[in-house]
């Protein structure tokens, strides 16, 4: 890899509740200097984790939430962050039972995404749920969520639904199916 | 679709160069009220595009780039801003030419993906550039970008890249695969 940018100077410029902004200003190895602006969490800093959860061989469970950044509902993988010192395979099981009503017996560890790394700090965890059983806890949410289900073998056809948008969720989704069919369990 | 919440305050919080915060009081429908944090632009308002360009039928164009959201240097796809009153297709094309160093005689538009729609308003429109050319325009950035290829037919793969982590880039690189395979350009 290339030699990174040398930081010249840092600081806070904006910060709210949820959100921090880091201004930075970098050396390129060129010699070319540029300011850059980048997000940083404020959260516990455990990160946050999205489940791709199977109610059978070929469906996922979605769930519909109302989204402020979009304004509208949308429908997603269920997620949330980690909370301190949780293991990311129980974080993912707790969401998948705030947010959708199941648990998994079968948790297997998938991959990390990043959001837009030119940008943002944000990194989330994602998960594979298996063996679902009817498992409903309290969350944080303001009311129920709807679930719904997606069959991986029309994963082109779903960013085509009015209420479905999300990139790093249809990443998720494409992860997940690659690898049920290359281990044989799904067939396209 | 469900019935939205009713705004009862908005207010912005938090401002930066590239960033604002807007904070919204919000009632849902079964009256509960909840505070909520977005990211809004402050950009052109134009929106942004990213580019799925193939060299052949199998491979994909992917660019390095130092990013300081974390603090490394990643590969993903060109992208960048649509400027003002700009076509979104030769936003695209015009990316992939100062970041790239082609151009192409083909280009389709593909869909739109957001962010992190809880909390951000940002979304990014896709498109598939073929059929292409050498040609280089002079960008914004730093330093030169290095092109590398990756293999459509092993994307599963690329996650396990040290230098590839972008959720969305990741969905726009499935989403032009499945439609090759639609097509019979591409086999698995």
């Amino acid at each position: 890899m290339r030699q990174k940018p040398t930081v010249l100077a840092r600081a806070i410029v904006a910060t709210s509740r949820l959100f921090r902004v880091e201004e930075l200003q970098l050396r390129f190895t060129n010699g070319v200097e540029r300011t850059y602006e980048r997000l940083v969490g404020t959260g516990s800093g455990y990160g946050a984790v999205m489940v791709v959860a199977l109610i059978d061989d070929q469906h996922a469970l979605l769930v519909e939430e109302y989204c402020a950044g979009t304004d509208d509902y949308q429908l997603s993988l269920p997620k949330g962050l980690i909370e301190p010192g949780e293991d990311v395979l129980v974080a993912a099981n707790r969401e998948l039972k705030e947010e959708a009503g199941y648990g998994a017996h079968q948790l297997e560890y998938l991959t990390e995404l990043s959001l837009s790394p030119g940008y943002m700090t944000q990194k989330i965890q994602v998960v594979l749920a298996r063996d679902l059983y009817p498992k409903r806890l309290p969350g944080d949410e303001p009311e129920p969520m709807r679930v719904e289900r997606v069959n991986l073998r029309e994963l082109s056809a779903l960013v085509r639904h009015a209420q479905f948008s999300e990139g790093r969720a249809l990443a998720a989704l494409y992860l997940a199916r690659d690898l049920l069919v290359q281990r044989g369990v799904l067939v396209l």
